[in-house]
């Protein structure tokens, strides 16, 4: 820029779109002894020792090698279990990586006027990384509100609203629903795509937690695509691969903009242990899906209102105290939830499902403090 | 989209500048046994044993939970190996991902009119990913070309072809080059970063080959950023790990537009360990190199062209039959190194340098092919 030793303003540089974004703010990822983590959705328990072990044989001199770019084996193992051809599946490093990728596939950065062309639409609340992919493409971020107790208003509710956009470039639906928990139907899931005339994205990040998924849609409608992920109901947060399985064309779209090798290598042979060991996993959801009704009733006989849940987490309204107040107490015990400062959801607490100790702990807790802590 | 059986075609739904898009298109990743592999610029030695023992060792229950989302402490630990803060540093899922961003954050979608805003110049032939990028975000690809021996034109040249835009958004500088493997001096780097005006990037992938590098330019250059990677000199092309250095501004740019978790916990693991155990890899690139010089002279002496390489790389045109025909006839051989179908390198072949055994396996099979391939 300059030689004359003074440091000219880089900002200039930058474009006005990216200056003007805030980034993605995650949860906090603290490394407190003790702590009781139960803020951002993870697994309490492990992968299963056979996957361990794979990755940790994997662990050699081919590490100086470049992983599959295509995922090739991941994705011929995924095909099958869901009963589709490897052309239909994408992975992803993290299915955060592919909804990015999504929105830059399919809708167009706004620019001075919005157009349903520009519009990424999605019930509100949902997963809240959804605004910022928009910000940072440049389309128009379209937040419809779910109804009162978080359930997915129908085709003709929608209709009546007028906020809906029918058209819009490509519509994003956290099923189950992150924050609240709260399952959709198949039924509701389908009259949603059969009305939608652009791209709709299903985002099951919990659907292993429930008891229903919707995969079949996307043999009922070839714009509709289906998101999952390792992280959570498979205990690879650490390792980020996640995929979508839909049309061809729509994950052929995909596949140009991602980088040429997106998921690292030992992810890749993390993933297709995990998918040689899923009993070992559907054992865990079973125990995440018990202890998550136990907690349920317990904080709902404590007076708290709670979302019920398909997820591994409760969206909780406490009683007395606001939810922030409680955030601040069940710190002050070392255990951390998370809390959203959104109108819609500031009332709640959102609840990890932990391990059974870590949910007992939790409980014993909150019945120490229920009354205790100051208005 | 509908219901009546019929799958209308998705094509509409995804946008026309992602339609024309051609994918990149990496170097082959075969399994056949046997093979020895000399397309891709990987190095050809293992991690060292205590980096894999690192990665071993963090192989358990916590792959449950999200690696640091901000890889402080790989951040920091880069930080004090090249003098700077670590908010002057940014880790990417490869140094790909960065250069994506990079694109993302500094250069405008060029739209109908191309101007300095939208244009994304490199010196041609570079890292063939470059223009890819540029397709991808709709940003105007300028490649202006290197002197026939592959040097880098002087300010001078530049202002005298008048092709050069000393106010291009952003200039991506391969450094060493690749294809060619050739070297350029610091005062060559320097000058055309004093004469630019928009972000200029220098790609130093291949830089620990070298004699030199230009990580010292940050500190003249508010607008130059320094680009690296774990993967070829370091051997962890498997795990995807790569960085950028630079102002704190534009790292900071570049931050906000990256995914929240977007480089794997195992790759951190594995960078870091790398970091504590650099006389194993200083080792390597003095082999590397010395083998380099040893297949350049023997080369040389069949009457190859051998472009002098500051790299783990050659670039030679071959004696006798074209470049093409000794890709073919070394495949025959199991030996497989990259030919691109450029005008500019058409005539030449790159070669990755193995190891001792692996490239004298090559010089045997050159000197039987010799003389014996139809032209």
């Amino acid at each position: 820029m300059c030689h004359c030793g003074q440091m000219p303003s880089v900002t200039s540089l930058i474009r006005p779109l990216v200056r003007r974004l805030h980034a993605y703010v995650p949860g906090e990822q603290p490394k407190i002894p003790g702590l009781i983590k139960l803020n951002t959705n993870e697994n309490p328990y492990s992968p299963a020792p056979p996957v361990l072990a794979a990755i940790r044989a994997a662990v050699d001199g081919r590490l100086r090698l470049y992983p599959n770019p295509t995922a090739q084996p991941l994705r011929e193992k995924l095909a099958k279990h869901h009963g589709v051809t490897a052309a239909q599946v994408i992975v992803g490093n993290g299915s955060d990586e592919l909804l990015a990728l999504a929105v830059r596939a399919f809708a167009e950065p706004a620019g001075d006027t919005v157009s349903s062309k520009s519009r990424v639409q999605f019930p509100w609340p949902c997963y809240s990384l959804y605004p910022v992919l928009c910000a940072t493409h440049g389309s128009a971020a379209h937040a419809v509100p779910l109804l009162p107790d978080f359930d997915l208003p129908t085709v003709t509710q929608l209709r009546h609203s007028r906020r809906w956009d029918f058209r819009a470039a490509l519509t994003l639906v956290t099923t189950p629903n992150a924050p609240s928990g709260r399952c959709y139907s198949l039924d509701q899931l389908d009259g949603l795509c059969a009305a939608q005339r652009g791209v709709v994205i299903l985002d099951e990040a919990y659907v292993d937690f429930a008891s229903e998924h919707a995969m079949k849609l996307i043999n009922r409608h070839a714009h509709v695509l289906i998101s999952r992920t390792f992280s959570k109901a498979y205990s690879l947060c650490f390792q980020r691969v996640g995929y979508f399985v839909g049309n061809p064309e729509l994950i052929g779209a995909l596949d140009k903009l991602r980088d040429s090798y997106n998921v690292n290598g030992l992810g890749q042979v993390a993933a297709v242990a995990t998918l040689n060991n899923l009993p070992y996993y559907r054992r865990n959801f079973a125990r995440v899906k018990a202890t998550r009704e136990k907690v349920r009733r317990e904080l709902s006989g404590l007076g708290w209102r709670v979302v019920p849940s398909a997820t591994n987490f409760l969206l909780a309204e406490p009683a007395g105290p606001s939810a922030q107040k409680w955030l601040t107490a069940l710190r002050t015990q070392k255990i951390i939830v998370r809390w959203f400062d959104a109108p819609e959801i500031r009332a709640y607490l959102r609840v990890t499902i932990g391990t059974e100790e870590e949910m007992e702990h939790f409980l014993k807790v909150v019945h120490r403090l229920q009354g205790k802590i100051k208005p």
